[in-house]
């Protein structure tokens, strides 16, 4: 064990910045992601909890092109089902979004949950077994703040069907798809939502969403 | 649109400390958490990003007297019976563990989804409603290492049944349940999980759950 780390005032305060700058990203540059950086984000991703220690997340980096293309595709047909589905009020201001980065992001990945690990012995999972994709969802959570740290901006993609995915890229069939994600160096930045600046949606006061009892 | 923050190497070494050192913790001090404090945590963790921007998240606080016994008491009922489905070799270990701050943690606040919530107008959840429980704990991280900013320990208790933390906490039949959560300072601070010093389980390679395709 090493010295306990003091957070000052000074870290507190970037790290506020850091959760109001990290967006939702579509528009990537083309510059790829350094392997070793990668790496390193995947690294920080792991230290982050899971239920019983088990780290049930699975990460599964997509570079084969016959594979990209298998999910660009799923997302096109998925997107279009779900453009159908808005109400004519909306389904405009829905064709004009951009919600995925598929065509630019020099890196991709999915990320997975092992439903049932080993590890952990089942702590924890006997009453809630949805905290083996909850902790997978916490990994994310994690590179994608390390992420904007670093620089890079990362996209969730989840138009797309878990199934369709798992084919696609050849995963275990037990494994839980989490999400589709897309990384790199973004065209801007922004401390406000990309739905918000699009019209699509805007946030609400933190007050709306506590209630005390 | 404010500056564009710039984080540097030596913000990036605090972060990655902070995702270190950021621990679940069921020990803490008698200390309050000052009402200022817990609320910043709120504004920050409704800073996490949602599904369509849709914000899923809602914070229970729980002050009552009456309804934290009703959850220590599903706690120790669902923990007993964890117990007691332990296979002979370790329910030794398991019975050693302290799995939940409940008896002296001085805030607790359970998390819920709203599964189909009208903000966001549905956005990104067509095939994959479960991305608003996502949304929630993406919530949770963001509070999680908020507090450990600020020295506030944060323990994830997911031994307890759904339904009856719904009915003690009379919330909305059809939110999700995601957590219950114990927050405080803490009695000693560590780098290493608490089930790994424990000798329960320990941390693999992050290179164990990284795939290539």
């Amino acid at each position: 064990m090493t010295l306990t780390p003091l957070f000052d005032d000074v870290f507190r305060a970037q790290l506020a910045k850091l959760f109001a700058w990290r967006r939702d990203i579509r528009h990537f540059r083309p510059e790829p992601v350094p392997g070793e950086l990668l790496q390193r984000l995947l690294d920080l991703a792991c230290l982050a909890p899971s239920v019983g220690l088990s780290e049930p997340w699975r990460f599964v980096i997509v570079d084969s092109p016959a594979r990209r293309e298998a999910v660009r595709v799923n997302f096109e047909c998925c997107n279009a089902a779900a453009l159908a589905a808005q109400n004519t009020d909306h389904s405009a201001a829905y064709a004009r979004l951009k919600l995925a980065g598929l065509n630019q992001a020099p890196c991709q990945f999915a990320v997975f949950a092992d439903p049932d690990p080993s590890q952990g012995r089942g702590l924890g999972r006997a009453t809630m077994p949805e905290t083996a994709a909850y902790s997978a969802v916490m990994a994310v959570a994690t590179l994608w703040l390390a992420a904007r740290a670093h620089g890079l901006g990362l996209g969730w993609v989840s138009i797309l069907d878990p199934a369709a995915i798992t084919a696609a890229l050849d995963t275990a069939p037990d494994w839980i798809f989490i999400g589709y994600f897309c990384l790199g160096y973004p065209q801007t930045d922004d401390d406000l939502p990309a739905l918000q600046r699009a019209g699509w949606e805007f946030r609400r006061a933190p007050a709306a969403t506590i209630v005390q009892r």
